[in-house]
Formats: structure tokens, sequence, C-alpha cells
């Protein structure tokens, strides 16, 4: 059996991890194809993880693929789009059937966790690298977009916020941790959870949302200028983990605000909507609030002094990820 | 201006070259959003080019572009779907203005040569790559597949054969060729037309249908498995076109069999469609006919013969290619 044939193989549980649906054809013709259920539109997201920019090489094939499924469905629940299923280009050196077969189990969780199905994709011959594109549905007109934040709305966070960031030193081999404080920094690094259900419920609640991929007060930022708003962010509100407790307190700061890959849901709410949500999702947090402005981002200490913003200082895995 | 905001720059034309139609969100937000007229369905393939794999490097980008774009959008020709748009993820080492001016400037021309709008994408820094991941609409059950083929039905092909393959030694800088002869065989390869207009023709007429891109007798196999008959191929029958008669024929005959590239329609059709089909279309050849059989190709002398079928005899661009 050819290597390629092999891959095939292994893929195929995850094409078939979800029934019938949206997916009117998957795997093996010229194309996929989906069905929309009537009024509703198709959410469309595409990522590419490098093997040394975007995640260390060599690394455990499983994490990868539940990494690189992930960080992309993300986009999906930043959306509020409910999950169809993806597409995978693999692009791999040589295909060893041992790391095949970690690559798709890891997959096929994630998938299954995700509500994805395999509907296509590519493997081809090359340095180590993923592209992904994902699709979900979504009402029409009820996407949830990064423009609509209005000023006295609530700026609000998914859940805690750092985690990844403090995974990464780890990662990277550059620190040591014991296994029971590792071991969940490294779970938000390289099994992402996007909030799908969260986002789903925002819908009809949010005014503005994205997935937090780059940080906090970068992806702030973004909500800031496409809304036409200065979001107000009080640095004591920022939620930490229980599992942050024991590092430096200015390292844990630092990766929340300025550090990437934590993929909570960040949005805007006004604010007779904020009981109703935290009834159902107590894990999320009032981060600040929306201000008349023109795209800024202010980090507030408690007494209301705008506090300075870490720059620069924060190191995401590989220089130039964009 | 940071490299990554110059190719989206660069890139903007492409996302704005076909206006609104089924784009309702294009580049910006977390996904893009696609809506289908009802009763429509959406038809999705991806396809990953790798330097030295795919394509020699360097080579100019602006060809590059055009290439990728052509490949994958004749996936939509092949089910017979109307173009929508397409999603780019490229992996470049480094970007150079110029460089970049061309790629987009190859892009956007084939964008809007394929009636493609770019709705998204993502750009990272690695060896050079690029996956593209394409959309188009096509009414509920109406796709082309290839496992309709039924014996009696005719074995057509949509225009002549073998053009990209004898483009490969010039394309790799093996050959030399006077630029009369080398130019049209050297735009068959760089710029595939993807034959969208005939594949949304053939969904009422043809039982089966794919693009040739690993070439005739092996995506022939392809329609034959899949429709569970057997092709016979006239070999005397293949279309190859002027610019090829220059060159040794056995060259030429072993391109035009085995030689991928070419992308263009493979189909099986009711006999009574012909002469409809050929009038709208006069380069379509017809290659042969469908037999019942369990998956096989037969290559057939004039007088019936069966032909040994060249195997292995063909060099692909890298050994590998998937």
């Amino acid at each position: 059996m050819g290597e390629f044939e092999l891959i095939r193989r292994f893929f195929a549980a995850a094409s078939c991890a979800q029934a019938g649906g949206e997916v009117a054809l998957g795997i093996g013709d010229d194309c996929a194809l989906l069905t929309l259920p009537a009024g509703e539109q198709l959410a469309v997201s595409t990522d590419t993880l490098v093997a040394g920019v975007h995640f260390p090489d060599p690394c455990d094939p499983s994490l990868l693929a539940q990494r690189a499924l992930g960080v992309t469905a993300s986009d999906l629940a930043a959306m509020g789009a409910t999950a169809i299923g993806f597409t995978l280009a693999l692009t791999l050196p040589q295909a060893g059937a041992d790391w095949l077969a970690a690559f798709a189990g890891g997959l096929n969780q994630a998938a299954e966790r995700h509500g994805l199905r395999l509907i296509g994709g590519d493997t081809t011959r090359g340095p180590l690298s993923l592209t992904l594109t994902v699709f979900g549905r979504v009402p029409a007109g009820a996407a949830l977009r990064r423009s609509g934040a209005r000023p006295g709305d609530l700026l609000c966070v998914g859940g805690s916020l750092g985690d990844a960031a403090a995974a990464l030193p780890l990662v990277l081999g550059q620190q040591q941790l014991p296994a029971a404080l590792a071991e969940p920094l490294l779970a938000r690094y390289w099994q992402p959870q996007p909030q799908l259900a969260l986002g789903q419920a925002l819908r009809r609640l949010a005014s503005a949302a994205l997935d937090i991929s780059d940080g906090l007060l970068a992806d702030a930022g973004h909500i800031a200028a496409s809304s036409g708003v200065a979001l107000c962010i009080e640095q004591a509100r920022v939620p930490l983990s229980p599992a942050l407790q024991l590092l430096p307190r200015e390292q844990v700061l630092r990766g929340a605000l300025s550090g990437g890959d934590d993929y909570r849901l960040l949005f805007t709410l006004p604010p007779e909507h904020l009981a109703e949500l935290q009834a159902q999702w107590p894990e999320l947090a009032v981060l600040g609030r929306v201000e008349v402005g023109c795209g800024e981002v202010r980090l507030l200490a408690e007494d209301g002094r705008e506090l300075p913003q870490p720059v620069g200082g924060y190191q995401h895995f590989g220089q130039d990820r964009d």
C-alpha cells in the first residue's frame, strides 16, 4: 500500500465521524458538496500552521492535529456558527505509519469533539505544514461581526486568559514545571477548545465578537477599529486560571494581556444581557466597557489611571507569525 | 508597512474583482460568509502546490498564481459548478515587493478570468507553498459525479491532450524549443484553463465526469472504478494539438495518455447527446466507449487489438506528487 493510500485510510474515520446533515458528498470525488438549510449562510475560514513557525518540530502528531483543528474551528465560534466540516491540506516530508496513525487519531478525536467532519483535502510531499479550511452555518444576517460594538456595551471574555502563553516556554523546552502545574497549561496550548456553543448563544446577544488568537490587547484593537469605538480594559478584571497562580505575576499578566493562543471569545454586550448570559456561562468575565473613540484600546488600573501596555515584550512562537 | 500588510494590499484587487453575488462577507472578519441561491449546493475543493514538488523554484510568480488557481478551479469544472470564490493560504520564506506584486497580478488576472473572488486566506512564513480552496455552486442533485457512467455511453474529452506534458521538459529546463513551438505548450502548463462553461453544459447531459490532472489513463481509471464499468479508449482518437505535431510521436502520445496537468474534462455521454454538444463545443473528441466491466481501462489499436499501456514511464514533476 502506498503511503498516500495509507493516509486516506487513516483519515477515513474523521470523514465519517458525523453522519449526513449538511454534507451531501464527502471525500472521493472532485469536490465535496454541502447543502445549507434554508435561510442559513456558510461561514468559511482558513488557517495554516507551519513546522518551526507555529509549532515545534518534532512534536506529538496527535496534539498537532488537535491544535490545528481547534485553532481553525475557533474562527467559526467567533462568528457564532454551527460547525459543519473541514478540509485538510497536509504537506509532510515523509509519512511513517506511526506518525500518521497518531495524527489521524488526534484529528478524529478533535473532529468529533467539535462536530466537524472531514470533507476533503490534499496530501502532498514537502516541508511539514497544514492548512485547514473550516465550514459552519449561521442564520442569514445573524453572524457575529467585529464591527458592531457600541459605546455603553460591556467588554467581556469567555474565560480565563494567559494559560497558553504560560505554556509556551514549556512547549519550547525553555522551562520545566511540575506535571501538576504543567499539564493544564499544556492542554490549553495543544488542545484549544473553540467556544462554539458560547458563540452560538452570543448571536442574539452580543454586538461584536472575535476569538483571541493574537492576544487580548491586539485583538481588542481589531474590535475597536472595526467598530470605530474605544475599548477600556480594567487590568484587575482580566481573569487568570488557578493554574497560573504559582507563576510570577508579571509574567502571567503579560501573557494574559499580550500572549496569543487562548482562543477565548472576546465580545461586547449590551449590559441588559449580562445576567442571562452569566447564568448559563459562569466562567465569562466582564473586562471593561466600550466608549466613544476611534479604535483605541485603553488599559486601566483600579483607580482609573491609564496603564502602559506591554509592547513587543511577548514572545510568540516564531517571530513572524501572522 | 509590514510585509504582511503589503500582502493584504496586493490581494485586495482579487477580493473585489467580482461584486456581491454569493459573497455576503469577504476578507476582514473571522470568517467569510457565503449565501447560496435556494435549491443550490456548495461545491468545495482544496489543492496544495509545494515549491520543488509541484512547480520549479524559482519561477515566475505571476504564472505560479495563474497555475495554482487554474488547477484548483478545474475541480469546480469537473462537478459542473459555477465559480464563486476561493481562499488562499500562502506560505513564503520572504516577501519581496516585486514578487508579491507579480504574484497578486497573476492571481487577480486568473480570478477575474474564472469568475472567482478571493474571500479569505492566511499568510505565513515558511517554505514556499500555496493551498487554495475553491467554492462553487451547483443545483442540488445536479453535480457531475465520477460514478454515473453506463455501458453504451461514449467516452469523451473536452479538448486536446499532451500539451502540458510536452511542456514539462521545458519547464524543468531539460529541453529547449523555438519560441513559436514552446509558447503554446508553456501556456497550457502555466495557465491551465478550467473548462467551467463546458462542465456546466454537461450537468444535464453527461453521466460521469472528472478533470484530467494525473493523466488520461489514470483518471479514466477513476471513472471506471467509481462507476463499476470498463472504459475503452481508441488510441488513434486521442486528440493532439497542432503544437505537438513537430515533436517525436512516441513522446507526444505517451504524454497525452499518461501525462498530467492538461485539466481537460473527461466525461461519459449517452450517444443521443453528442450532436447537441458538438455543435456548441467543436473541440471535444470522442475517445471510445463505456462497456460492462469492473473498473478496467483498455487502450485499443484501430483494429480493436488491446495495446500495452505506458506504465511509470511518464515523469511527473516530482516523484511523489499526489
